[in-house]
């Protein structure tokens, strides 16, 4: 197989690096609210993309994804009927997504791949929630770029040529790394190279998800080590 | 002492925590122009702030250090006269200010301040030249913020504020760590903390600068393993 002639690797990452999933099931379950873990944790990512769709639309203004978070938090504990969160309770739980844990490939993967290519992430994560889950996690980003810096919400274009105009390079110098086709299909729609990475248990063990591959990406791995082999690191 | 109250520390990057002067110096010495590499350096990073200037008032449209410095750098190929670099030699001379090496204590210094802190950088240079300099000379950031990202350049306020706005704290819970007293006086009068670092030889040994304390500062420190000590890292 050739390697692909890239200089940069983008990494997805909550779901792609991270277990948000299982993190953020653990940290409801502590606090002993009157809910499955596992179902809140569904509940919540189920609510982001609908309000990326809503700042993306123009009916929100742009807000950082620790604001759009807490709008659809606040959401959640109304619908729930979970009235016992103060401020504070609420605002620590909202940054349980700065406290992600890595997926147990994550760290040594990244480790590995950054001696030949540049690794940053691109994240529709806040810079913040990024830097924090960082340091949480051990993640050894050479560079944290986000939806915040472009404005725009993956899949828009924006953020795709963005990382490739940041780095002065040609899109298809770029490799999307990532667990979800439709971001991928969206950085190939603008020229960069795209690795598939299953994770089988993103929505827990409950779900499994089809992580058959698809034709057009470049690569198929099953974990970032896996990726480190194929890249030759 | 008592130790500020801060969360996060901002980096300025040339000087503050890499050798520019000695490091370009090096470089050009290296490459047998018929030039002094000091002088040679000096010069490049004499045309640094009224580049910048130039942007700043509109003469010219926003555009990375590593677009100013290619265009100074042209500038001083025909003041010295030297006519022999092809385009290739002169994109590489150019990303000398990628190549950066830190001073002796920078390394260690991050590293010890990053246990209690967010350490980022907050610099003029562009966000691939950060990204490149980090991985060239190992420096540990939590995260590479850059005029890039504000579209503006320091002193503007939209900087220093824009590190605090990013990180959703107020100013006076970030400090500036710079080795410029014009650099930290912006952030000063932005609220934010600021320490100042002695860096007596960053125009080189044959011009040693005035690194005695001036006040305003809330700490004063020989170097980044000392402003760790004073930081209780």
């Amino acid at each position: 197989m050739d390697i692909p002639a890239v200089d940069i690797l983008a990494f997805d990452v909550f779901g792609t690096v991270v277990d948000w999933h299982g993190s953020i099931a653990r940290e409801v379950d502590a606090m002993g609210l009157p809910v499955s873990g596992s179902e809140f944790a569904l509940a919540w990512r189920a609510g982001y993309a609908p309000a990326m769709r809503r700042v993306m639309a123009g009916e929100l203004p742009w807000s950082t994804i620790d604001a759009l978070h807490r709008m659809i938090l606040d959401e959640l504990l109304a619908r729930f009927r979970i009235d016992g969160l103060d401020e504070s309770a609420k605002d620590h739980l909202n940054r349980a997504w700065h406290r992600l844990d890595p997926w147990p490939d994550a760290v040594a993967g990244i480790a590995r791949l950054k001696t030949r290519f540049v690794a940053a992430t691109l994240s529709n994560g806040n810079i913040a929630l990024l830097t924090h889950m960082a340091r949480h996690a051990g993640l050894p980003w050479d560079c944290i770029l986000s939806a915040e810096i472009f404005r725009r919400y993956k899949p828009h274009p924006d953020t795709y040529l963005g990382v490739a105009r940041v780095f002065g390079v040609p899109p298809e110098r770029v490799m999307l790394v990532a667990a979800h086709h439709d971001d991928l299909a969206g950085a190939r729609a603008c020229g960069l190279r795209t690795a598939y990475i299953e994770r089988p248990l993103e929505f827990g063990t409950a779900q499994p998800k089809d992580v058959s591959p698809r034709p057009g990406n470049d690569l198929h791995a099953r974990n970032l080590l896996h990726l480190a082999d194929m890249l030759g690191c």
